[in-house]
């Protein structure tokens, strides 16, 4: 079964990080191999075909302003993008009753909308400090990270509703409850992305855009590119290195390399050996990275019919937010030519924890439930219903990304993209700029293919 | 290579928790086999044997009142115990001078003793509406667990003087940074083992007493109980439920039993992959709890030179406290007729990691120089020196325990002791009484044994 073959670098993991990474350095002309442990690239971002000829985007789904390195890729390969559908008025749930509004202003009592809009004004100007290539060399950054985002609400948002909806909004952005994060992960993050409207937004905003055919498209280009240098079904079990080699090994395979980029989420480097053991400071980072918990719900009908007014019901965006019940966040994600209606549900942290103890008919009744209430009975009965976390998949182990608590940036944040001799490490987890988003994946197998090249 | 046995059940570690659970089921008559990756047992108990028939505990070393199940152990299988030293004057060293003096009180101004006072009788106070078995349950949880030790810190304690102590003090209870646990495992960590008093002293607490022969000696009398049930250097790497049994199995071995005892750190569970994956609460759980950080460090000299009194300095009980430096806390653990005088000190949490990236030479130099400072130049030549941190082997990646931060108790806690399928947890990161300690894996290896009989 063992087999050792040469190459010039190792690349683990084939989500976008990974692929980046391996097309650069073989551009580059070095020679290439990417192990994958699964049987399909795209890792994160993962594209499901239905029946039909419609798709959804099981992971990673939507790009942005700024997000330069994506457009790129997905004009380089020809993939279109198209907006987010996004006009009609939005929808609030909130102690019983259904709301619509125009905008981005949520039907709050003038004190909780002010009181929120100073938080969200708030978490913008702190984070302006924050030094996104060393968040701990910020000024008060050990005094950010003792403290969670909870903390910073309870003692900066007096209003309970304000608070309610702050919440639901960290939740959608982190897939985690603020009491996971601590609050310079929380400002890092936003000034990663621009700041919080960047994050929250449709319009100017990281949901703007979609991509035709979906959102893996780019990377299954990639991966053609790349053709037989990348192996699936590989799950990389150990990493040793010696003095003039490396070598990376699993199941019925050995290869060696001269070096080897990691480009899967912390966690998920747990499950790999290394010899020698990493240095205690990455060995405490990569213990200290839990991923966030998210379940993506969609509905799929034969029509958009919440973009048309309906008697008291105005024309609906398909955007809904709420404070109760498992699906708190909903988007509109039909395709580009509105000839299907899809309906897309967020179950989000502590929900999705739950949400994941039910069976498969009570996940789509309670889902298909909250889509009714926002948009009305006829969302209870789609042509067909689909929901997928990637908590249970073994080579993931969360979404969106790894969540970093109270004393991990200021603790252990220099080793995240620091070396370990031949070891690069990759992955959105590692990016400065829109870290945690695919844009941030690929930034990051650009910088390590350029440590490397 | 590959052979399949059948037994009972099968357990997975050979740290205290395992092999007690081993023991407990083998007595019942059920058929046993502990897995152990490593090539001894103990886990993070191991007794070093030095040249001149000396020992040193590189990991748990001391019991004391209300650990009822390691006395039981010890006395069933003849370990005597004997008290550690603490007779003659304390030492502490701060803002660059050091200080004697007697019995629990530090010499600080009498405004941060209060201070300091208040905040280990709050701990203990709030401590005292902790639900032991459902952290989660208890009155506040979600408060209290939403916020860092830190945090709570910062509100209570005013005195910069009193927190820094304070500091000190938590560091060596969680090696690690207050900032890396919440309040609400603080609070149950403290009533998990008494209160802070009990978790802090020598007399009357957690460091009363020690093993001659060290503390792996019982394990070592369990492990030749058991024969050749136990195996060693057997990682397990994959767990897989059938309907009617589970099989074990690693590089070149295949175990299927009826039950399996997982009796590792969350953390190492990692790296095991069970089929069908396990479900989110627990991925979401074993996820979060990182390991603790810290070094032991021993210097061992002809005689216990401290304890008599010299020129001005009085008599010294070996313990010593400091804010500065990498060794914070220092202990007397001579063996028990004083024929070797050994002086132990912890370097924890973030010292532990910065003290990880020294050589060999220049921890020992930092060591013996903190020694020096606290006891005299005599300790700066010690005949020998040895330092030993689990933070670099694969099979714990840390110590003392698993550490909850923000969020994981109230989050995850529901998942720490429910056996799935046919996989029943235990280690001392499940205890309710003695959570962290030796104690706290004994009783869960009872536990564990008890839910299977």
């Amino acid at each position: 079964m063992e087999s050792t073959e040469v190459v010039d670098v190792i690349i683990i993991g084939a989500g976008y990080a990974g692929l980046t990474a391996a097309r650069e350095l073989h551009r580059a002309g070095k020679s290439v191999l990417v192990l994958e442990a699964r049987d399909r690239v795209g890792g994160r971002v993962w594209t499901k075909q239905l029946d039909d000829g419609q798709y959804v985007d099981l992971g990673g789904a939507w790009a942005g302003p700024t997000q330069d390195r994506i457009y790129a890729l997905a004009k380089e390969y020809g993939v279109e993008t198209f907006k987010t559908y996004d006009e009609g008025r939005s929808t609030q749930f909130f102690r019983g009753r259904v709301k619509r509004y125009k905008g981005l202003i949520p039907p709050l009592s003038i004190l909780s909308l002010l009181s929120l809009d100073r938080a969200i004004k708030r978490i913008n100007k702190l984070s302006k400090g924050i030094n996104l290539e060393a968040p701990w060399d910020s000024p008060n950054a050990y005094l950010y990270d003792s403290m969670t985002l909870e903390t910073w609400m309870e003692q900066t948002i007096g209003l309970d509703t304000a608070r309610q909806f702050f919440k639901v909004a960290a939740e959608a952005i982190w897939a985690a409850d603020p009491a996971d994060i601590s609050l310079l992960h929380a400002l890092f993050y936003a000034k990663s992305g621009g700041d919080l409207e960047m994050l929250m937004n449709v319009k100017n905003g990281a949901q703007e855009e979609r991509f035709v055919g979906g959102a893996q498209s780019m990377a299954n280009h990639m991966a053609r590119e790349l053709g037989d240098r990348i192996r699936l079904d590989s799950p990389v079990r150990h990493i040793r290195q010696q003095p003039d080699s490396v070598t990376v090994s699993g199941e019925g395979f050995s290869v060696e390399a001269g070096r080897v980029v990691v480009a899967i989420p912390p966690v998920l480097q747990e499950q790999i050996q290394f010899t020698p053991p990493l240095p205690a400071a990455r060995q405490m980072l990569i213990q200290s990275i839990p991923m966030g918990a998210v379940w993506k719900c969609y509905a799929i009908y034969d029509r958009p019919f919440w973009r048309t007014a309906n008697g008291n019901t105005p024309a609906l965006n398909g955007l809904a937010a709420t404070t109760d019940g498992y699906v708190t966040v909903t988007f509109d994600t039909s395709p580009k030519d509105g000839s299907r209606g899809i309906l897309m549900g967020f179950v989000l942290g502590n929900q999705a924890r739950a949400f994941s103890e039910l069976t498969d008919n009570d996940r789509k009744e309670a889902a298909l439930h909250a889509f009714a209430t926002f948009f009305g009975e006829a969302a209870r009965t789609p042509q067909q219903y689909l929901d997928h976390s990637f908590l249970n998949e073994p080579y993931s182990k969360g979404c969106y990304a790894g969540l970093f608590g109270p004393g991990v940036w200021t603790e252990h944040g220099p080793a995240l993209r620091e070396p370990v001799g031949r070891i690069h490490w990759a992955g959105t987890e590692t990016a400065p700029v829109w870290n945690g988003y695919i844009e941030g994946a690929i930034r990051s197998g650009e910088r390590v293919a350029g440590e490397i090249i």
